[in-house]
């Protein structure tokens, strides 16, 4: 099955906005095994959406039409669609009396447009929006289809996610059955991840593995197709399997859109532990890294921002002595801040951060030189890490919180 | 003039990657008065980079086409583009010569594609590469122009602003004068903002006034035609001076790429000020974005994450009667935050962030409650925010730390 994408709006043209909703409708399909051969964006116009759209639906099985179901003049995606393929639009009028409602409610005022949120193409099934106004709609005809999407991106997942990816699995199911599995993984090159994976599973047929690199971890995707839901769970389990047998000291577990920092405050949460930290070169990131996962406040009391060594003295007690002989990059740094600043918290996990996030050197250590240190117990353990200055002063300190996010992990997997 | 931006790439279309190439380049194009009316993005596939190719050249007169330069064998974009146009490849031989030269001396393999990286269109002009090796192209003939450009976003943008530019520059020249200033604002709604900003230069002639939202701060660009340099200079003085005689108080800057964060920290290098912060809710964001900018060690020493109410009495000496008469979310918390964090770390100024994230309220306040202090001398400011909880957590916290720079900037400034 062949799709296009078509967004609509005058200010990705322009560049006033990133669009993030094509690639996460993108990577949506393709679990699906639907690739969106090709991916158009348009400005507000009424002329050009229909003629994008008429092209798009002599070439394509799938047309994905996203943006422009406000209520605003600029907003003319339903009724240009509807003009496209020569159809009316028809309102659906108990959620109009509910839009309506909901705006009495909210002692808002209304714009006669916003009749338009409750329209939808005439022959077509609405698409619901769990979290906005408008509709969507997904309209089908001699084995075309076209779908239109709304542009805010919270409403635009939240429609994909609950609305459409349902309709399209029953699709997509009607033809082959799909499943998949995602393996998130820190730690390795991409390219040499992918080439143990590939050596790991080569005796293992039908399971086809992609990855997705993302700033913070490597997403690796097992996918199986036309198998039984029990064949299809048995073959993605060997997979598994061979894969972190290779690689498990780098995974941190499964799911599309899992972060190691959820991971973490979840594994303290269920082990009734505390967390601190002492961090130079990543200013505080680590522990507001934490404190981004809802309810860290049951884990994460407090802790540091020890920038320069004077503060290192002052606010957790470090030697200077130590510091004089062994440097403020270096192992033997990173293990006092991580048990100082645990013993000043009281926490039962102290983790500290040093090194050189550049431009420039410092003390003879290149940008990209990290010490961390993990304090748990009596025990204090320390990792050096060379994250490389062509990465840049802010790929390096955020990857250096993600190490020391692994470091936790490992502590409390192993 | 009109213009298409074609992005090349399997990896955009399968959702790997955003694309931040073309919103670059259309902003860019922006500030010549170009729009690129349709953006369209194809996978690495010669047949469909052909026919898009000779598509966009009988409809534009600019077509940039982007991505696909590498030595793999995906990399069809210079070759297919020399097939759509009907020209052969020429290599700059000197260019070849250095490239294999790079690779000798970093002691790295080449494949022999890597040629085609000095290849570019017969008839056409190089783009030099500044940050990469493959080389850009322009090739103009009968009025219509198509441009090369490369795939990596530093190379890409490197390329754009080194080596294209000044070539469209010159072009739009030839036909009109464009120059053009940006302000940056933080603080009011973007469409109270630029209502109140028409309202203010209703009476000036000749400026073009756009807005561009970013999640810290509103860009305000205005743009003057075909005036001479002087002239057009007086007439963004005159804008200027009309728009910050009335947003003067949320206005922090010009230029394109100014951060709040930037300039605090220039302004207390200036005046040899250093700053530290206590911080709750934002769990060490304001620090880490201080240290996101090189150089911040002059400035920062460090400071205090005092997430639990515990860690603000312990760390700082907050009494604990204070917030149970107060609570964690006030103006008095906020002050002693600031206050102390200032005499403990013997800093000229001292920033306290306290208030709710959310998702749940605190204290039976909303989340988006925050309140920030203030403390330099003997001086102590407090301020309230509602940040709204429809905002989400995150941008609750990332909104509170560009307040909190606001705050700063007001002192240093005012």
């Amino acid at each position: 099955m062949n799709a296009e994408i078509i967004s609509v709006g005058t200010e990705i043209i322009l560049g006033q906005i990133v669009n993030t909703n094509a690639p996460f409708l993108a990577r949506r399909l393709g679990k699906l095994d639907i690739e969106a051969g090709t991916q158009l964006t348009i400005p507000d116009d009424r002329v050009q959406l229909i003629s994008a759209v008429q092209r798009a639906w002599q070439r394509f099985d799938l047309v994905f039409v996203c943006g422009g179901l406000g209520p605003t003049a600029d907003d003319i995606t339903m009724p240009g669609v509807a003009d496209a393929l020569g159809v009316s639009l028809v309102t659906d009028d108990q959620y109009w009396e509910w839009i309506k409602g909901t705006f009495k409610q909210r002692h808002k005022d209304m714009v006669p447009e916003n009749i338009r949120q409750a329209q939808y193409l005439a022959g077509g099934q609405e698409l619901a929006n769990p979290v906005g106004l408008a509709l969507g709609c997904w309209y089908e005809k001699n084995g075309h289809r076209l779908i239109v999407l709304p542009g805010p991106p919270a409403e635009f997942k939240a429609m994909v996610d609950q609305s459409l990816m349902p309709k399209l699995t029953v699709l997509v199911g009607q033809q082959e059955q799909i499943s998949s599995r995602t393996l998130n993984f820190l730690g390795r090159p991409e390219s040499e991840l992918m080439d143990e994976i590939a050596a790991a599973t080569h005796d293992l047929q039908g399971v086809v593995i992609t990855s997705y690199v993302q700033p913070t971890q490597i997403q690796v995707r097992m996918t199986v197709h036309d198998q039984t839901p029990s064949q299809a769970k048995k073959l993605l389990d060997q997979a598994q399997q061979l894969i972190l047998q290779k690689e498990g000291e780098y995974f941190f577990g499964v799911g599309d859109d899992l972060s190691l920092a959820d991971q973490v405050v979840s594994l303290l949460k269920d082990r009734q532990l505390t967390i601190t930290a002492a961090e130079s070169l990543t200013g505080g990131m680590f522990q507001s890294t934490l404190c981004s996962v809802p309810g860290a406040s049951t884990i994460f009391n407090g802790g540091f921002v020890t920038y320069a060594a004077s503060a290192k003295e002052d606010l957790l007690g470090i030697e200077s002595e130590l510091i004089d002989k062994y440097g403020v990059v270096s192992s033997q740094t990173a293990a006092q801040m991580a048990q100082l600043s645990r013993q000043r918290m009281k926490a039962d996990i102290g983790v500290g951060f040093t090194g050189v996030a550049g431009p420039d050197s410092l003390e003879g250590q290149p940008a990209g030189t990290v010490w961390l240190g993990l304090a748990s117990d009596n025990d204090v353990i320390t990792k050096e890490l060379h994250l490389g200055a062509y990465n840049g002063r802010q790929a390096i300190r955020t990857l250096a919180v993600q190490y020391g996010l692994q470091m936790v992990y490992r502590a409390l997997t192993k």
